[in-house]
């Protein structure tokens, strides 16, 4: 088993039998000692906050499978924090594609002057680079395609698999009385089939909840959801 | 004759017939007394640049009607530094539409992981909010739509009329011997008829030109255009 990759929040390893394991850690990614899931550094580390973002990854994967959605997910080991996936080749060096039920964060940060806080938004996708040196800039259809990075054909299935699988998610927290506000999803292309699939986590930290207007970090999110 | 707006390089008088006059002021954008086309306040005054910026408005407005463009141009009187234009609406608090030949500037302070720095685009189209206290942040056609500042259709149309004017103002470049990076356009719909017309100006703050690799200020193209 080798390491191929050492990342903020997880370690990547390849598998003799050319799958990848996913080791999910403790780190979780903030500034000062403070969670952000938005944050591109490092900032603290929380006993159980691998394993409990691997229990919800877990769950959603499963329902997304049931879903005929394409995913990477193989299968988890909680107790080991450890999930096998397939291979999967990114694009570019790496896109994040954010679906939008309300307009808060950086949305609201940039169109501020058009949109009111927590503003009702019609499953709006964007997609944004990871470029921790660029502060992750959102990019357009139109540049994707210009720099070669998608075809036109691929934007339009991540942007089709954005909504549906944000759709499942929305309808499942709805279901428990929360709220999703957005969720961030990223893609690859399977190496052995080229097939389009949803790959890295669904945890707390890719989304934001809110339940009655009030923000739930996403440990808690992740404690409420699976603690019996 | 009455004031209706002061704005940086600009003020904006309404006139009896309906019309507006603009009266291009000698303040140009720039900071720490540096010129710079990009920036959000006035950084300097420089004697005769208000004529000059006319003088190449009025000159690439009168080649677009030639090419059945529609524009707010009426007329416009050198001496007096003052333009006579139609009256439109800006699409919500004012967009400004960018038309890119050569990666410079924020397109390449955003995506610079993917492109090199003067690397030919085609004809590549993207839309910025004016909103000063946000730097003018870029908006995808999707979030247009969404915040209901554009229908659909009316996104097609600027994006088309974008592509043809800067090919109008790039070619006559091109016949100087100079390289047309970059332009950025404004657009509004006519308060009369709707009609979707572009407004403001086309002078060198407008516009990136290089000569042979070499940038060349504002300032400089407009004294290179027209002084015999």
């Amino acid at each position: 088993m080798e390491l191929l990759y050492k990342g903020k929040t997880k370690d990547v390893y390849e598998l003799e039998d050319g799958n990848l394991q996913l080791k999910f850690k403790d780190d979780v990614t903030g500034e000062d000692g403070v969670f952000d899931p938005g944050a591109n550094t490092v900032g603290l580390t929380i006993e159980g906050a691998g394993k409990a973002g691997l229990r919800m990854t877990r769950y959603f994967f499963g329902k997304l499978a049931d879903a005929g959605v394409p995913t990477h997910f193989v299968e988890a080991d909680i107790d080991g924090a450890t999930m096998t996936v397939r291979k999967a080749e990114v694009f570019g060096k790496g896109l994040e594609v954010i679906c939008r039920f309300r307009a808060v964060g950086s949305f609201l940060r940039r169109y501020g002057a058009y949109a009111e806080d927590g503003q009702p938004l019609d499953a709006f996708v964007e997609v944004t680079l990871k470029d921790d040196n660029r502060n992750d800039p959102p990019i357009s259809r139109d540049a994707l395609i210009q720099l070669g990075i998608l075809e036109a054909q691929e934007y339009d299935t991540l942007e089709q698999l954005t909504k549906e699988i944000s759709h499942i998610v929305k309808d499942d927290l709805d279901r428990r009385g929360l709220d999703l506000y957005d969720i961030k999803l990223e893609f690859g292309r399977d190496s052995r089939t080229g097939e389009i699939l949803l790959i890295d986590e669904i945890s707390g930290g890719n989304m934001r909840v809110y339940q009655e207007g009030e923000y739930i970090a996403p440990l808690d999110l992740e404690q409420r959801l699976f603690v019996k």
